[in-house]
């Protein structure tokens, strides 16, 4: 299973901000959407960071108030991992726990194909599992 | 598998936070502790709440910067979903995945006994359904 079928059932949705966006309007595009992070893109429609929940918290932490009035693009995480279409949930899993992030960009041909997120491939990886045992158990008693 | 032999493995450290404290000081501790959320025990050891990134990303979308001198208090979740020690992975990440949470306290006798995280559900999971795989195939080629 590839990242590319779950895109095709989730949808491609991704939700972006300004890297001029302040904290505040941020804060409040996270809570208006129910999402734990955004991505930002450059003019060319590339990836140039993401912006998450914990980004949030640590500019709050190091900046108090200040934060709020301060930009994306002050804050946000330019060392963005991304995945392919081509790749396996396992692989991707693996990389998420490993490196402890939760949503990762799928970047196709420089261009953005979609987010997933570590729920997305739990529900997967589930019905995945659960699928094999079937099939092995079926070819033990057909 | 069940909750328990997660946290035996995992150690049971739970990280807390007063009601009292501002969520300055909230954000502060998430950071330090690179933690998503802390849950807020009563005075006999019970949980009376959870705070979490999200809990403060909606404080600050909606009240601004006085956010940031309101109390953990006003802006924890009261309605805290949790485990027992008895509950399977697959009991416990359906129920995770339907209510959109992340962490979940386990508790037992009333105490808190640990915090489980979704990360944590996946890692075991995985290792899980992996054994299942390879103790069919044994069987099928042993």
């Amino acid at each position: 299973m590839i990242l590319e079928q779950i895109l095709r059932e989730k949808g491609s949705e991704v939700y972006s901000v300004a890297e001029s966006a302040t904290l505040k309007e941020a804060a409040e595009l996270l809570d208006a959407r129910k999402v734990g992070a955004m991505v930002i893109l450059g003019e060319s429609g590339a990836i140039i960071g993401v912006f998450s929940e914990r980004d949030l918290v640590r500019a709050i932490a190091r900046m108090g108030a200040a934060a709020l009035k301060s930009t994306v693009a002050d804050s946000m995480s330019r060392q963005v991992v991304t995945a392919r279409l081509g790749d396996t949930i396992e692989q991707t899993m693996d990389r998420m726990t490993d490196r402890r992030i939760r949503h990762l960009p799928v970047v196709e041909g420089g261009r953005l194909a979609g987010v997933i997120s570590i729920g997305d491939l739990v529900k997967w990886r589930i019905a995945e599992a659960s699928a094999e045992v079937a099939a092995i158990r079926s070819y033990i008693q057909p």
